[in-house]
């Protein structure tokens, strides 16, 4: 199977969610599944489903639709998930606490092999398994085990330097809980950045938009 | 100040970055900038800023650029930061209890009234300041209290029920950390969506690309 070459982001954005879509179907027993059927379980139109998957060079026949697995198992390839990313996770607080507990990182192409803080009395905990070290250890660890991914889930504050040790010792991917803009200071980085307060006040501003609609009705 | 609506969504969530990168701009004692300036900061085009920022009436003078204090407060404004939405959170195991400990509800517009779960161990707990309750609770909570905002930490499995019992009690709004769709299912709730294994896997995508690219140059 070829793919065409740069997919746009946000067709990548809506793979994950196909693959979710696609293994409920496979657990419910569904074999085959046309772009229409698809594309109402979804909420996106049947033609946007066809162009996204066309990206990657198909995989329906006409007349028959798409066959579940076969689909479930080629974007699970695409996505990449059977290869087992070194990650490690810095800022073992509230958040990065529920990260490393509530992810099933393996399932998602990962694999958690460190987990770091600042914070004396964290150090030397064990949590999922993973005894939390002192993040001055950071470049010793990426020197000797060359994870790719580093998950940040530190305040805004302590990210700079942070980051700047980490590039050095060759990590290039984040998967950004703080608030600190990576690409700004970095060009050739890879950034999937989560702003929770982002994401609650877009809500926010969303309900009081009803609320004054509401009010003019 | 005139709001031309409906803005469009892609706007609204770039709302929150200008507040935080004002609100830097503020605590660092700036009391004015120019589009090009925050465009140099933000990472956006100029062009792109003075667009979005004329959604919402301007705000700008020529040849002086954005009174950074009073921008900050207009977009605060706008978002309705000030309003406190009342919000119940369901689900308290680690992401839920993160969520709740992490957050800053009553800075980004919203005050955390209630916390449900069905977990026999953890209804009685107290985080922070709240008594978790049961979720059996719940519709009589919502009768008594009218919360606007739900926020599910739940399993997908639990979401289905609970929902409708959510939107039956009269929430319509949602800050959804489970996989449910339930725009699906309701057509006239606001959703934010939090999936944090679709980020994931959006990174994992993007770094096996570039293993790729790296590979065949």
């Amino acid at each position: 199977m070829s793919v065409k070459s740069p997919v746009s982001l946000s067709v990548i954005r809506r793979l994950p969610r196909y693959y979710r879509f696609l293994g409920e179907l496979k657990k419910a027993g569904c074999a085959r599944i046309s772009s229409r059927e698809l594309s109402e379980k979804m909420g996106l139109t049947a033609s946007q489903i066809r162009q996204d998957l066309n990206c990657f060079g198909g995989f329906g026949q006409q007349g028959y639709g798409y066959n579940v697995n076969s689909l479930y198992d080629e974007i699970a390839n695409i996505l990449g998930l059977n290869h087992q990313l070194n990650a490690i996770l810095i800022g073992v607080g509230n958040l990065g606490k529920a990260v490393a507990a509530h992810i099933n990182f393996e399932e998602r192409g990962f694999r958690l092999i460190g987990l770091f803080d600042q914070n004396p009395n964290l150090i030397g905990t064990v949590r999922e398994g993973i005894t939390v070290m002192d993040t001055s250890y950071l470049v010793d660890f990426c020197e000797k085990y060359h994870p790719v991914v580093a998950i940040l889930c530190i305040p805004k504050s302590a990210a700079g330097e942070l980051c700047e040790r980490l590039v050095t010792s060759g990590i290039k991917s984040f998967w950004n809980f703080s608030h600190y803009d990576l690409t700004l200071r970095y060009d050739d980085v890879i950034v999937e950045n989560v702003h929770l307060s982002d994401s609650l006040m877009t809500l926010g501003y969303r309900v009081n938009e009803r609320f004054k609609q509401n009010q003019t009705q």
